[in-house]
């Protein structure tokens, strides 16, 4: 297949009649007519070999987690998604089928969200990544990172380590063992925050996403705040079964939770309120020294660096 | 580095103080308040090996020329560029001068446009690749590609084949050579044509960068029209000095301006009119027949596939 069929066969994969989408896939460049407040953007890429390999997941997978992945940053600005640009380097292993299969989990994870892709970008190269755009919109200035003050609460949404669970019995070739079924799949289908994270909108006084691990992302907001944190990990909210599957594949959980990103849950500060305990858990509260302090169930500092994934 | 350390490098390279641009450089997203036409978004890739060597070009070129490739395609909507996203994938062997020189020639043809970044990712790799996303306005959707029809003139802004023979000379290790000197720097400094692209707005009925070649991107220009073209070799503009330099070179520099990419002007179809006539070159008409059709002086047709890049 040319780059003109190629581009043919994602639109008709990826297309969605939208009233706001004036010019979609297949031009130089989108156009979108909406009503605005203020625009929210963002981009991430899934890298090969860096974000994922291929034996860990199908294409398809692949593609509705490189999406959500994407979309995880608008969660964590409290904004509405609209759109989204998909650019794409592709190996030549890369067969026709193999792109069908991700354009379609991307598709799929754009129907989650409901930002249809309305362009994008195709080019060869050496190493398969997926970079996406996501745009929307929010009112003010969204959910920054840089507005949790010592006294505030430290809120977790949903439950975290099961992806980070997940990724460790693939990294140990026992993928298809089904006591770690559920944790695969928190890695292969994450989930953006997308609605929990326009109702933070007014409650959080700052927020991130959890992609690098809950200490790492929580010491991103405290260093943009210019404040720190103890948490509990004893509070953490993990998944169901998920201590005893660790202990079988003879990871400890604590540490899984702490320090492994992949859930694409929400971290956000804000006043201890019933308002706050009913859409996330409180698992510690904002100090005024720097830095990320992680304490045991008796508020024992827990031996070890829990900082997580940095890039470089 | 890490990865907090480089991204408060490259804010401090890349803010610009702005109104509209509520949140920048840092947080999960970038928050935009701008009082809205149409949104218009692309995104684009220079992928190392593919869309460049680095001993074609210095880093701080490079970004320069990832930049302004990103923000052809919004000239060729007609749109005015606003902000722009920023991923990056950086092997091991990227320095942090590197990486500083890279992001300094983003952050020039940042001000060139008027679009400075306000977000982006780092990501880990194998492979050097440069993404830009470049949002914008446009009234109305812009300079499509489907509105050419038969009868209208064939337009080029500017001049086109310096830049694929200022690649030709540094694939052939003369970029060193006087005589090649300002079809290198064609390469080096392509300028996106944001401001003809935007005079076009009612002039022109269909709309491409000259990215892939003159032939190839009025051949998608032709594709969505539903029309063909035909075009005459002997009125492409070309920069001065052109065909001695190519004749130099050993290269035909009637392929070069027909099948050579990289100048990033614009093709366009209007009506032949004082206007048209005033903005760019005529170099053809467009016909009811599918198809370009190269033609030389007298009319007869030229042999030879001039149809440029394919991706793929």
């Amino acid at each position: 297949m040319d780059e003109v069929a190629r581009i043919a066969s994602i639109r008709a994969l990826l297309h969605r009649d939208r009233d706001d989408v004036v010019v979609g896939i297949g031009d130089d460049a989108a156009v979108l007519a909406r009503s605005e407040s203020a625009q929210v953007l963002s981009v991430d890429v899934q890298v090969e070999g860096v974000h994922f390999r291929r034996a860990w997941l199908g294409y398809e997978d692949l593609g509705h987690r490189a999406y959500h992945a994407a979309a995880s940053d608008l969660a964590a600005m409290g904004a509405a998604p609209h759109a989204a640009l998909l650019s794409l380097i592709l190996p030549a292993y890369v067969s026709d089928e193999d792109l069908d299969a991700l354009v379609q989990g991307i598709g799929a994870a754009a129907d989650d969200v409901g930002a249809p892709v309305v362009g994008g970008n195709l080019a060869r190269g050496g190493e398969l990544s997926i970079t996406t755009t996501v745009i929307g919109e929010t009112s003010g200035a969204g959910i920054g990172r840089g507005g949790a003050s010592p006294g505030e609460g430290v809120y977790v949404t949903g439950t975290i380590g099961g992806a980070a669970l997940g990724l460790a019995a693939l990294d140990a070739e026992q993928g298809g063992d089904a006591r770690f079924a559920p944790f695969v799949a928190c890695f292969w289908r994450p989930a953006a925050q997308i609605v929990i994270g326009q109702r933070l909108v007014g409650v959080a006084t700052a927020a991130a996403d959890i992609s690098d691990g809950l200490v790492a992302d929580l010491g991103h907001v405290c260093h943009a705040s210019s404040v720190g944190a103890r948490i509990r990990a004893d509070l953490l909210p993990t998944p169901e079964g998920f201590e005893e599957a660790a202990h079988v594949l003879g990871r400890d959980p604590t540490r899984l939770a702490l320090a492994g990103g992949e859930d694409f849950q929400l971290v956000f500060t804000a006043p201890v309120s019933t308002t706050a305990d009913e859409l996330a858990t409180l698992v510690g509260e904002i100090t005024p020294e720097p830095g990320v302090v992680c304490l045991g169930a008796g508020g024992e500092p827990l031996p070890g660096d829990y900082r997580g994934f940095d890039h470089f």
